[in-house]
């Protein structure tokens, strides 16, 4: 902050204000929308000045840039990689439970994901390549399960991903619309388990 | 809309009025959600002023309604009452593909839905109360199929009704996204086949 921490004080000003900015985007494009959000009102919340807040995030596209980019990173760090699919499988549905417990980057995905089915959304591509990289990754996940004798299903993997994804999509819709209507991990795994029987 | 026409005039222009202002909300929710939305902009794109459009539709909020209200109606007359459930099933496959081909209500239903999960949204309970009746029917179908043993699944009517709901909402999110990437009848068929035998 001041000369005596030389460079490291401004910089990690900056990185904090970024992170605040970052968290408080969140907050408010779950709740409003990327579209009935506005710059002014982040500033607000943070009790900073919109050219204040401008000096980090130019435009509202660029902080959505910024929030896409931290949920990736925190989705990723709440995945564990492992082993089997099946393993994989299983982390995913725990993780679904865990996620109820703060569920900021799950109305995210739900509110920015509807809203950028529209063409001209600023997410628009990020959401295409997000979910035809899901589809792929569980696609070839099942095909390799499906080799191994590991399904109970003859369907197509690629059936499979789709479905799997649209079950987690739309519970969690279900869920976040009346906590408590929905056990988002519990019927996750009833599905699973209609076409992989080592899943708990 | 002269004296000579008597008052069949000045309510039929206010009923077309109505119409218009309501495809124009369907159209401007759908694409910019209810949040992006303004009065504004759907006078403009009516050729109105906003106080003419006021005039039909003193806010945001009750031209919301006027749309969920049509929505309500539409989607009733594009689901066809049926005999049994494995048809009324077979028949909400069949309108799903139907829908692809106007996908005006289904980007509205994308949209509005994970908006309202917002508890300060003005569609928040319709939401709330469609969901819980949409489950509450499924549920009551499945249990009545299970009782006439036309079912292979051991699995609880309401999780089988939740499943169902998820698996619709969601692939029409991926398909939305990205037409083409999911057979949205296709898929849902798949689904209901893995419980229900009878569906083609």
């Amino acid at each position: 902050m001041s000369a005596k921490t030389g460079t490291r004080g401004p910089y990690a000003k900056t990185a904090k204000v970024r992170a605040r900015a970052i968290d408080a985007g969140i907050a408010l494009f779950s709740s409003a929308g990327y579209n009935g959000a506005t710059l002014t009102v982040i500033a607000e919340t943070l009790g900073m000045t919109l050219t204040g807040l401008q000096h980090h995030f130019p435009t509202k596209e660029s902080l959505l840039t910024a929030v896409l980019e931290e949920r990736d990173r925190r989705a990723e760090e709440a995945l564990p990689s492992s082993g089997s699919h099946t393993d994989a499988f299983e982390n995913l549905a725990a993780m679904l439970s865990e996620s109820q417990k703060t569920p900021g980057l799950m109305e995210l995905q739900c509110v920015l994901s509807a809203e950028a089915t529209s063409a001209d959304h600023p997410a628009h591509e990020y959401f295409q390549r997000r979910y035809a990289r899901l589809r792929g990754e569980a696609t070839e996940a099942f095909r390799q399960m499906a080799e191994d004798g590991q399904l109970t299903s003859a369907y197509e993997p690629a059936s499979l991903a789709a479905m799997l994804i649209a079950v987690v999509d739309g519970l969690q819709l279900q869920w976040l619309l009346e906590r408590g209507s929905v056990d988002i991990e519990a019927e996750t795994r009833r599905f699973l388990r209609t076409f992989i029987p080592a899943i708990h």
